[in-house]
């Protein structure tokens, strides 16, 4: 299946993940071209054979010559985009996202973009790294990655197949859909609640104290600890309801540890590092 | 430095620890004789040249040849042993242990022996595995770890540079001293706060229905989780005021953030990911 037609893709943000997009599609023959805030980028993705071309203007007659876009801004600024230049997407495009919360964007976006006959087809690339932007950009990042495509009602299947397709030759390891609240949900818990628990551990004042003596244990802890307090922030604003379960889920699991350490209740203690010793072998 | 002028070391418990001090020691032109309590880890031990000899019976006649004894047990049965055996210890002799908990083992120990003319001087090696046993001892975790030395007012300044000297030619990167309180209070938040928050978190149900999705992060977050339940309800339990502290601490912390993300408060969060992220990268 072939993404797009005329092999032409737009991606309007290169940062790390964009960047890692379009080495990724350029490396397989796409034409890919770029739209970003600054020059530089332009100039570093051109002489590094990432992009063929981008604009660091807003062009109506540049964005609606693409059939195919990607965006891979941060939450906020997509929907800001979006609220102002939607108009000049091509009317029957397929578009896609890189966001890492759906239900707060997918659903305003899809709204937004109600007369305007364009599909956007929302997938998240659960794929990163601790450094950022198009310098860092390497499209071995997904190799190891989940890529989640997460259709609405509003989408069509053929639409939704050539955006898993765009996962496949991206080269992500497994390619999934999930409505977009299975997709809050499990992102609260497997990404957001252990960045949080990484910052929580790291602003222990204890963790000044005993920088000498950290062991694997601690590193491994906190090695999301290194976090862009930017974008974090607004991920955990925009997916606010099911992060506060998953804290507060992990919040009873902690207080019920503690609780059987109070009581010397070892049988308790043993049970909870069974059940957590034969889950993690598991995975 | 010599550790002891004949040569001769005994290891009281076999196991991954203790085999691979044997290891370490023997392949340093050591004498290494051990005492466990399975006849097939002796068998196992001398054929694959980690120890000379060893004995599975308490024998006062063999435990009284030696002047340096290195027990590797778990807390408690290292108690056992001494509330049982430590009349047997040489006079004089020089012992030290391996144990993950100081302050309610050590001052015991050495009430115990105050009669019998012998120096207890404390010591942790901060080198693990997620398995056990001789079968998986192996000389080379000691390298990028840390080998804590807890001398006490009764100990020798003599004999605790003989157990630092220990640590040295073990291999261990870091040789610190630390008083018996403060290597407790270190490790209960470095080592035991953090094997709580994998168990957690592995004890949430979402982490069963989310086996397909777990990135990086999580991995990261609950290797650990794998964890020996005998071993760690001990360590907890006998350092349960330190524990319980590095709890509360951390627990602050993780409301402090939830707070802000019920508050809508950017930069209150963007304060702590800040704090994360300079104290991680010193790290």
């Amino acid at each position: 299946m072939k993404i797009v037609s005329d092999n032409r893709i737009l991606i309007v943000g290169l940062g790390l993940i964009g960047g890692s997009y379009a080495q990724a599609l350029t490396s397989l023959g796409y034409e890919v071209y770029a739209l970003t805030r600054t020059p530089s980028t332009i100039t570093y993705a051109k002489e590094n054979g990432m992009i063929k071309d981008g604009m660091t203007e807003i062009d109506p007659a540049f964005i609606s010559s693409f059939d195919f876009v990607i965006f891979s801004l941060y939450p906020n600024a997509l929907f800001d985009w979006m609220k102002k230049f939607h108009s000049y997407l091509k009317k029957g495009a397929l578009i896609s996202d890189v966001t890492g919360v759906k239900k707060s964007i997918v659903y305003p976006i899809q709204k937004l973009l109600k007369e305007d006959d364009i599909d956007f087809v929302a997938s998240h690339p659960m794929a990163g790294k601790e450094v950022y932007g198009v310098k860092n950009a390497d499209k071995e990042i997904f190799k190891r990655a989940n890529f989640i495509v997460t259709p609405t009602e509003n989408n069509k299947e053929e639409n939704v197949k050539r955006i898993e397709e765009l996962g496949k030759i991206l080269g992500f390891k497994n390619i999934s859909r999930l409505s977009v609240e299975q997709h809050d949900k499990m992102i609260a818990f497997l990404s957001q609640l252990t960045h949080i628990i990484a910052v929580s551990l790291m602003n222990c004042p204890d963790s000044l104290d005993y920088q000498k003596y950290t062991g694997d244990s601690f590193r491994d802890l906190t090695r999301i600890a290194n976090i862009n307090e930017n974008m974090w922030s607004e991920l955990f604003l925009l997916n606010k309801e099911e992060l506060l379960k998953s804290i507060d889920n992990f919040s009873s699991q902690l207080d019920r540890m503690k609780e059987y350490i109070q009581n010397d209740d070892i049988e308790g203690m043993k049970e909870m590092m069974r059940t957590s010793s034969s889950r993690r072998k598991e995975l």
